[in-house]
């Protein structure tokens, strides 16, 4: 198994050099989980997801308190056939899909609900793709049915879903829908986009 | 068919209002070709593949002329089973699958070998998803093929596929990808980011 994000921040402002730099510290506590490689695009962060999302989430809540207009921007994927084994990725987060869809839904709910919040609002967009054979999108609907329920909910776009509240249930919100719907070793992706202090919401 | 993207421009910048307004002029001549539709989060522009990828590729360059650094990001998606047909999208320009990816290859090359520059420089960093039943690796593969001979390609990352060179060529060798690998019909997306005057790259 194979999970990770290729990751990047942008604040909105001339001290975007920063805001990043100083976000940064958010990922400490998660780091001796994660493998960390970054270039002048984005920053690969490789781990399992229950590691990969809080850490995220801690990374985006330290950027938005700097006030400014900050969008995190994340690629986000798990068992991709080109990529190899790393033992760094070892996670029991990944619901099997032999379990009911209605199962599933219950428990990604529940563990939203048992979310703490972080202060932070944030705005979330995101598409999540299941490849390869098989119903992709009964996976697909099954998740949708989820969002709608997760209290997180905003609405459906083109092409993604919007996700708006505390930054804490919308990414354990994300998080479930990543590790509950397609198969556990499938090749699963999310296009996700979070955005705080945008001044258009005003 | 639908055809569409979810569009965010991020400049890094105080101005960041006044360099995306003073940017979208440059979608003017694509505009009776395109719908076009604006939240807080992105804008929505539904078209062809061969007016979309060009109407983002003016927009990338007016925006990076600003001179400051500025990431355009960009959710492509075409043949989504849950969007409606939608005649603006009527295209010619899908490849068959039926066409051997030896030739596929080739005419892709030839349409970017074929493309004017726009003196602005772009790095691109992608991932294209062929959704569905069907070999989608190997139609993955032979785009990687065609990519690695573009004269646009730059490095294979994970998760996704690095590309520098002019804005020309590089957005031509994205319309390439999205338009010839992947069943005519199939649902295809391309989760991209171009990014401009980075000081990181300096």
């Amino acid at each position: 198994m194979f999970v990770g994000a290729q990751v990047s921040l942008y604040p909105m402002t001339d001290g975007f050099v920063d805001v990043i730099l100083s976000s940064l510290s958010a990922l400490d506590p998660w780091r001796d989980r994660l493998r960390i490689e970054t270039d002048d695009m984005s920053t690969l962060m490789v781990g399992p997801p229950e590691v990969l999302l809080p850490a995220l989430r801690d990374l985006y809540v330290a950027a938005a308190a700097k006030r400014h207009h900050c969008v995190l921007r994340v690629t986000l994927s798990r068992g991709c056939p080109g990529e190899p084994d790393d033992p760094i990725c070892q996670t029991d987060a990944l619901a099997q899909n032999t379990t009911p869809l209605e199962t599933r839904q219950s428990e990604a709910l529940a563990a939203v609900q048992g979310t703490d919040a972080t202060g932070e609002i944030a705005r979330a967009q995101f598409s999540l793709y299941v490849m390869g054979s098989g119903d992709h999108m009964a996976e697909i609907m099954g998740c949708i049915g989820f969002l709608k329920e997760s209290g997180t909910f905003d609405r459906s776009k083109n092409f993604c879903t919007r996700l708006i509240g505390d930054a804490g249930p919308v990414f354990a919100t994300l998080q479930e829908a990543f590790c509950r719907f397609g198969p556990p070793n499938g090749h699963v992706t999310m296009d996700l986009t979070v955005s705080a202090n945008s001044p258009s919401t005003h």
